[in-house]
């Protein structure tokens, strides 16, 4: 047995600020104590936080390493991506497995479980994206949700390639709220946009800036409204993927209101970008190409709020990166071939907590958002997202007032871009413990691909 | 010239409501007129409207003549069908002409005027059902906008039916924007409806009144929000056909809160009929299967408050009449087999005048919504819709005070049952002029087929 | 008798726009014409209105001639300002007569009959402001609305003058219901602005501008909705004067579309000047101190939405002026000894036809909310606020096309500045009739002191 | 140092559940840890808590120990409430110290301090009462937040009693936003509330249940809007007591989803009676007289609903008792007269663990509302509300499986009736340490008078 103290950081929880020691035990938290009750306690490995924050290790809801999209792949695979995330302090990714059209779950999930297995810096999880909905596919959710894939992704968007009709999307809600699986939408309007994208492209609108002004925001807000509705009718609770419109933010608000379980979560790119970016000069806004867009800067201070009420309940990342040169340069004369898709699984915690620098959220909020509630919400707590007695030693060693400059130059995403290329940010990870043990310290990844296992999951627990 | 001159009535329309003579020549009406100044004036007819209400006859602006649907065919003919409106106060109708899959606009509308020419007893108008939207048919739009038929309609409901996807209707909805013509939307979700008409179907729940339950209300409060949303994406404005659920009103309401052109009408089934209907024993309650359907009683409130307030700006028929024997038995065992559809165009003055009665409205309302309203929705004003100098002479002289019991032994629709078979109701048509022409007169119809003339449209009047 | 008739206008009113000749015989409307009709009739005089509009004169229901203000007397008598009424195409003015603290109705109507008696350039009816709630005046309103002064202000602002607490607001309202007058009510939290004004003095904020600043948009939304509640849970209609801020229009909406007869008029000072005015250089800002204050320029749209949106029914003028130089310059050094109140009565229907010209509003809604509904809503109607038999031949000949100057040197009222010095507008009245007699052609006034009469009004014929 | 150990029970917070063993030395928590690693530790007591939940104490942010009210005073002392307070679960209360009129804070704290001193079985803190606003009275709101009393409540409601006008409002909440002290609302308009009770004594409407019916739920409503925008104007956060309408919800969640710091409590009583209750026949109804009233049964559903979104944040009980002999029959013959209060420390913790086992909120939900969020709300986190490593130990050992009929033969308040006689309720408290020290234990008094000190509290730790 390995025994590791962390003595006198401020320890935050989604709920908690307290000074106290941390005992671990193994891959175990034991005990928090008082430092002075501790102070006699031995163990092999003790750690000093004095002035540090000691935090439960970042969930990442939504990533998807070495993705096959458009034609081509993420640039990161399960192993650069995972150890990337560690670097920035996140110690559990849920990613997407993918049914293909024609396959069944198991083959999808089979391929993403070889993908992963072996390579991962941290633990992992996955949701499963259903592709193909019919009859043998629903049948599949049972047993998915019996081996701890508990969580189900549609998409509204994408005709003839993920999108389901509202048929299929029904039915899906159906097995979710028989079966306890979430479904989790991406919510816009497919069929419309193909239109505007068509229309834009036919009218010669080639540039990247184009991608957002088809993608409109109430074509988000359309389709985020109509996912809740058949939810209701089916009697599911719902999980709307990366939110960045206001008008989409309202429609979840509403339906939270009347007390009904819809939940949505955001992204760092939409609280800290905008289509200023996307419509940055020459082909340079293909860097700022995913879907949901990023919006007009006014959109910002929206969501924030929208994560002070709760009504925004998740940050994830949607993690999908693509080199500006030899992938998102495929869309060059057509923004519509552009890979879509940002990377962001590394600066996720620090922007967050940029967030509270700023005084936009709690240090308690950044917590609850980036590992607490996604932990909750898709069956992983208190394993993770906390640090209480019996949950996972995933612990971030966070120092609240180092400052870093984001470079591509510096970070260890397998991608030749920043999004955030020269920004200064206030707060840095020091030390990650993953299960127990140290994997990045003082600059320096101490981990190997294949520390991180696969996480079986409950169902939600954030049901109200 | 023949000259008739109306006398003592109170002449009521959308506005006004005051002692006056009125004067008309021929088809039109010339003059309003103070009695005194009247007395003297010399006519080949004088009708004495004492105590009398005399009001512009109404404009139904949703009928469906002779229509296939379902394997039949709705039970009245133009013939049958303006001739029952006439009995009723209504002087103009319009019908819907019908795009085939497959063929073009011009073939259905020439399909329409085949039916209708010669045969009407009022005047007509035509809507155009997009059954098959394309580059064909979207070009044809203009060329129909040029020949007064300015309003089209698309339905979210009826897969390989009617039934046209999203893209479909955002490029309609940009085609009715730049031409003018206004598109009117069957909003109910029918992709999700299908899935519960299944499932209830594989449970045995056969009886008439699943109909009413797998339509949810949700679905068309969802349909008619996507519909907005994606006028709103056109710059379009938008009507939405028989609303009857009160979610779905506070869609309009929320849209026309905001300043947009969205408007609905409402039909008097959802006025005075519910779902304690459809859900008669037997099979009795297939006398009342449309679409959509009737709604729990306690929605009929808030339709009335719709009236009031103007969220919904018109009451129009739907009517769509089969024969309890030999049609709506068609679906005896499978409530998805009943043809779709109620008699109507023969009670809706009267019914709404009970509105009156009743103290849901006032009169002017009631000839807003009946009449003034739906003929500028429709580019059809001042020519229909008003009293005033200049307008087609087409009048009803109402007795206010006089009671009718409701039955199909005495109505004139070609159907076998009334829905509201031993009703009474006060308020009751006595003479009704078409264009100057009295038609209908103290229980005895003078007019012929072929009275009713084809009316050419203006674009919609009622933009703000 | 003397005949007067219009020839060949375009006649306006609140729902119809046609080509048709006016009969006037003595005061009275007595036909409306087709011109081919009418061709052959004969009259004492034939005004030929070709390419002109012929619309019911401007019923202007918020005035205070000669009224007391702050140690100080509006500047307009009832003689100079229902004549600058009259150059404005403004037929009727309802003006408000004032009970003393301490006094009876009895006297303060009595007093403003002496003042308006034998004065007049038009027809005038008088409001009631009830300064002091008590079980007299409660008990003479009864006896007010049997002589035709149907409605009753009362101010939640002003404490110490007009004031009314909640217990004396809601005593009239009941009192409202019970008798049918309509409580008119002046929705500003006076009480909390009073300690705003304090603490702006306090701290050397002395400047016009800070009027604006003290009066805050949210006290206003804060009486709004008070005012609403109260006249709920009295059963009664409630009317709020001079809304200007967008949150107190959202209080009125939400009203109305629970059905509630709420409603609300606003003035074109809010809709063509803002807080840029007020905030002029040294103490011009005080030409444009008036309570509701002027809002931020953003406002603007919203107001214009919500007359589109019939959530604001009426523009009146709050006609209440007081000369720069004598009366507004007692507040240099402290905005609040500002008389508050600004010129408005002659400028009324002009600026409101540049909102046509603007594309705001449409020329039908231009009459409705200028002169119909302000007729309706205070029980005018149909004698004020339409051209049709019977009706009073109030009626203003305008030319659409013509444009003018506003400016101080030019208008008739009894102010030495207007708000709207150099600004042109489209559109300027050429003749006016009152009650069948031209007292304003072709500018020139050829009417007289005393040809106005008081109107006793009917109730509200508004509710819905 | 005296060591405590609660062994193998489910800890329960606001956010975590977790099996731990909790070590207590002295008068804090010291240590959570997993119970395989504290088995080994010795503890002078170990308390068995297998099966059992172990939750912090319940924090009861409203209570009126002994208050004078209407010429009587509340029934229980401090002795008595408190410990019945502890025989419920509940180990901390802040109770209403009152300024009287023409009084100093100073001399109002004071005397409860004098009332409370020595007296007390568990802790308690104090909320000021500003019955007199004023300068002198504004300015020792300073000193007072000074030494922990963090929070001054104010009244809307109670003219000529405690009644403060909106502008005496506004200056508290100015203040409020300048120290930080949280301005606590009772927010009903007295005002009108007064009229509504004058009229129904003159009609002979004296039963209890008028007292439900003057106080209209509109009123509340109406008077919880004006608070949150005098709170927006004066830029400070607002939190209003026992709301018990749905439509005063509605306001504050309004203002919640725009992001504002507008907080709401409920009362069990609110949750778990109702109007039925005060329409009991006879006098019987005065049981059930408090203010806010009790609401129509349909309201309970809103205000879990509003639990459930966090529109309402904490329940505390009002708890003011009035013996139902000698005090609450003050009132017979005039419902005016009864003293307004229920009893209610004592049965807070039962009856939303009730809640729980109804499936209206869940475990940790309840421990929120009940003690984490009004530790927060109100200064006192992480010393109570939690159980964590510093907190003090203040813990309830609760039995969830227990049953108990609520009576006024068994409970401990030193009041005649229970308002849940005869009704059962599932879940227990077993133990209740207050600092470390047992003083509730199988159906035993172990503490006494005295035990309980005077919490300084820092002021609110809740805003976003």
């Amino acid at each position: 047995m390995t025994r590791t103290l962390i003595r006198n950081g401020l320890v935050i929880t989604a709920t908690d600020e307290l000074t106290a020691d941390v005992l671990v035990e193994d891959e175990k938290v034991v005990a928090l104590a008082d430092p002075a009750l501790a102070e006699s306690w031995s163990a092999d490995t003790a750690i000093d936080a004095t002035g540090m924050y000691v935090v439960p290790g970042g969930v990442d809801a939504h990533t998807h390493m070495e993705m096959p999209f458009g034609g081509t792949t993420a640039a990161d695979t399960f192993e650069t991506g995972t150890r990337a995330a560690a670097w920035g302090g996140t110690t559990t990714i849920i990613d997407f497995a993918i049914q293909s059209v024609g396959g069944s779950l198991r083959e999808g999930l089979d391929a993403w479980h070889g993908k992963a297995d072996g390579n991962c810096a941290i633990d992992y999880a996955f949701h499963m994206i259903l592709a193909d909905v019919n009859e043998g596919s629903l049948k599949e959710m049972e047993a998915l949700v019996g081996e701890g894939v508990t969580s189900f992704k549609l998409f509204m968007a994408y005709p003839g390639v993920f999108y389901s009709d509202d048929g299929k999307i029904l039915r899906s809600l159906q097995k979710g709220a028989e079966t306890g699986g979430l479904i989790m939408m991406h919510a816009e309007n497919g069929i419309a946009i193909d239109v505007l994208v068509e229309q834009a492209l036919a009218k010669g609108h080639t540039d990247p800036r184009y991608h957002g002004e088809v993608r409109h925001a109430l074509l988000e807000a359309e389709a985020t409204h109509r996912a809740i509705k058949l939810a209701q009718v089916a009697g599911a609770p719902i999980y709307i993927v990366h939110l960045s419109a206001t008008q989409a933010l309202a429609q979840v608000a509403a339906a939270r209101d009347e007390g009904y379980n819809a939940f949505a979560e955001t992204c760092p790119q939409y609280l800290f970008l905008s289509t200023d970016d996307l419509g940055r000069p020459g082909f340079e806004g293909a860097k700022y190409v995913c879907s949901t867009p990023l919006r007009p800067a006014e959109h910002q201070a929206a969501l924030w709020r929208g994560l002070r009420t709760d009504d925004l309940s998740v940050v994830s990342t949607d993690h999908c990166p693509f080199c500006f040169k030899g992938q998102k340069d495929m869309g060059i004369g057509d923004f519509s071939k552009i890979p879509n898709g940002l990377p962001g699984v590394e600066t996720r915690m620090d922007l967050l907590h940029q967030g509270v620098v700023d005084g936009h959220i709690s240090r308690r909020r950044w917590i609850e958002i980036a590992s607490a509630t996604p932990a909750k919400m898709f069956g992983l707590y208190p394993r993770k997202g906390t640090i209480a007695p019996g949950s996972d030693a995933d612990i971030v060693i966070y120092d609240p007032a180092a400052t870093q400059v984001h470079s591509a130059q510096t970070h260890h995403m397998a991608v030749d871009y920043s999004c955030y290329e020269g920004r200064e940010t206030t707060g840095k990870v020091r030390t990650v413990l993953s299960r127990g043990r140290v994997i990045v310290d003082g600059g320096e990844y101490r981990g190997k691909a294949g520390d991180g296992t696969f996480l079986s999951r409950d169902t939600c627990q954030y049901l109200r």
